[in-house]
């Protein structure tokens, strides 16, 4: 079995997560991951992202679909109804949870996750070509293979999305990772068990549609997923 | 294996994970589920939420730890960091995927899901016995069973640690379930697998802490988990 150690971990942005705020101050080894490739692998290994945006001064967030084409976030467009369109600036959050970290203490409790925040200003995409593409990586983000198995959209039914555009670069990576930041009283003590939980999603069974006719084989870019 | 048909959804209130914004319109049943046990129920489900906040008139979203007490939100108050005490205004979702729609268009693709978005102005909490109880709320939320079994905070860890409060007066939820929701010419068709790949999320084989010294068993609220 793995085991985690204090000093072990390799990239480790604490603090939002944790239940309480000292061990971003006290651990001090919070620090922004720059590296690109972490950051796609994020928004790629997500599936929702939480949208926000200000109307009328006050914050709203919501969840929505996205997908990633190189540096540019598309997001279903529809989510914020007006508000989205009319906003411009957002911040868009996704946030993989890889376990509970079970400390000696209370205080030491936090989480294992990958959190990536993106700000900028969310740009309509109208031209249908464009559109279509964008619709194409969304599809292809929330159900591999789908976009060449299932119908294409018609023009009409492309008139009818709503997609903007985010540009990648204001982007910024946390994680955390390891074990328990335990005060050493409390590890020298060891009168508590500590570590980690992981936490894993995962897909299950396929449930074909009632609506299906005949006999199918469930296609194996769903089956295999 | 279970089926799900296209008109036999209870509670369906579409759009936020749709790909494309139609099906929203289209589907004419989208409804704001009002249960209050439904919004407390997957506020209890979910892990992490996601706050946001209006800073300098622009929109910060970030992921933190919550937790439920009857119809008070206990947030970590060190997320959005100076931010967030300033802000007063907060906006908080919890979001959980139940599943990926495969639909027979690309357009239809969607997500199962169940969400709850708050609304409404935080307020630190500051009281020692008050943040205390809230701290024990946050901790029970994330690992239930810890705050009996582990280290209690300290009075410093106490005055290190920043919680905020936030009603649930002002709450909303909306979720998705059952099957594609096809064009009757898509479904006549029949030439297309249409269905659902459910998604769940669980704990693995919890993994101890490199620094505990000699031979543990995990303790029941963990392993039990």
């Amino acid at each position: 079995m793995p085991s985690y150690g204090r000093g072990v971990t390799s990239q480790n942005a604490v603090g939002d997560l944790s239940p309480t705020e000292r061990s971003t101050i006290r651990r001090g080894r919070a620090r922004a991951v720059a590296d690109r490739a972490v950051l796609h692998a994020i928004l790629d290994a997500g599936l929702v992202c939480h949208l926000a945006v200000v109307v009328d001064g006050a914050p709203r967030v919501l969840p929505t679909g996205y997908g990633r084409d190189g540096d540019t976030l598309y997001l279903h467009g529809s989510t914020g109804a007006r508000s989205l369109r009319e906003a411009g600036q957002v911040c868009v959050a996704v946030t993989l949870l890889d376990g509970i970290v079970y400390a000696r203490s209370a205080f030491d409790h936090s989480m294992n996750y990958r959190s990536a925040v993106v700000h900028g200003d969310a740009v309509a995409v109208t031209e249908p070509d464009a559109k279509l593409h964008a619709l194409r990586v969304l599809t292809e983000h929330l159900a591999p293979g789908s976009w060449d198995y299932s119908r294409r959209p018609t023009p009409k039914e492309l008139a009818a999305t709503s997609v903007i555009a985010l540009d990648l670069a204001e982007a910024s990576v946390k994680l955390r990772d390891g074990g328990p930041g335990d005060e050493e009283a409390d590890v020298a003590a060891n009168a508590v068990w500590a570590g980690v939980l992981p936490i894993t999603t995962s897909f299950g069974t396929p449930v074909p549609a009632a609506d299906l006719r005949g006999e199918w084989d469930v296609p194996g870019h769903v089956s295999r997923r």
